[in-house]
């Protein structure tokens, strides 16, 4: 399996910094390889310490499911099928938009979670870290 | 960054449990720092054990997200943009009233959690807590 | 208080790589701010899976207790004063060399934790995080 | 990176348990990706319960550390040089044998962790288990 490697996520963590500040979004941003083990991470000035916890439980999460956290946040609604999801794991998962698989030669190679902005500002964040890193 | 002082945040419990003597709802009352860490504790008497975690929680929910965890409530329903936002952090996050967070020359310095009333007496409470620190 | 930028930490991280590539010796580094929570992080290629919460921890220990961490494990030996106080944390501490707090102007601001190669390895990698950041 | 596919994970179960049977050691099993990540598992009838836990946490220190578990007591012992590291994760270390490394093409792709026995019947069960997965 191809691997994302340290230079490809601190590229990555800078093309995330650089949108960010682009839409005055300050977040942390986290970038975990393909066993969900935390490969790099930033939290950028002014962020909320919130995002510390929740941009890592997204990049867990989207790796975790291989999906866009934002998808599965309709599956955990009351009584929806995966209702109750995001407490089943030691570390938790976050259901709602901001973390997406990264790939790589069409295998997933790990993920990024965004966290500190609206979710549409965290996205964005997220596409600009995966790109980077798919493009690299 | 300008911060409380335990001398300012013993005087916020001291303002705090008169409130909560005031209105008969005796409470758990926490205050954290900037870094979300505990700064000072007072659980008064006949107040609810789980007093002791949640006043905790709200505290460090309060900080966390720069905001008054009753105004959290209504984004983490079923179907609101942060559903499950509660179970994302390794210490729990507390999504109704009763924790604020602290300014200090329009800067936030910490927060206030206080737990074991009604959720309008809770919040009276930290009220009350974060004027006499923000004042002092 | 004055704090560490996540430019700076950054620049932190790029030393320590720097740092860890000359003395061979792959590290996950972590920086956290003054109230120990994470500012940046960055697991170089071929670093041990352990390091990624070796040297949070260490960062971790580092601001919790205002001192080195390798100051620390004579301290927590069976017989010594602290025994055991590496469980007493909802996050672990550690208590062996590899951590060590940021100042600036003369004021602890943070800390950096290095994980991944021999004790003294980790130690040299810390001290040029923390250069890069106490120096910027 | 070469991968343990579940068909080799399971036959190294069932070498495991054949071994475990020789020797009259009930014994739980279990089987990391090279993301420390669960990928088979088995308790056998009468194994004690503390395996369950005991036998994943070997596994999970076994692909943190890429030693075997047993050559991790000596360095965690009082005194010596990392002493205090198995409450360093959030995942608890386990610092004693019966957890090994399984690698394929000289390349660490995993590891087993196998606990219910005296320490030397563990890992006797954890080398049959990396053969057949070796070998497979």
């Amino acid at each position: 399996m191809s691997e994302i490697t340290v230079a490809q996520a601190l590229k990555g963590l800078k093309a995330g910094i650089a949108k960010a500040n682009e839409i005055k979004s300050p977040a942390s941003i986290a970038v975990v390889d393909s066993g969900r083990n935390l490969l790099a991470f930033a939290r950028m000035d002014g962020a909320l310490l919130a995002s510390i916890e929740i941009s890592q439980g997204k990049a867990y999460t989207a790796r975790s499911l291989n999906m866009k956290t934002g998808d599965v946040t309709e599956f955990v609604q009351p009584g929806a099928p995966l209702y109750g999801m995001e407490t089943s794991h030691r570390l938790p998962l976050v259901v709602f938009g901001g973390g997406r698989p990264i790939s790589k030669g069409g295998q997933i190679v790990g993920a990024v979670g965004v966290a500190g902005g609206m979710v549409p500002d965290d996205e964005s964040v997220a596409d600009a870290v995966a790109s980077a890193i798919e493009g690299g």
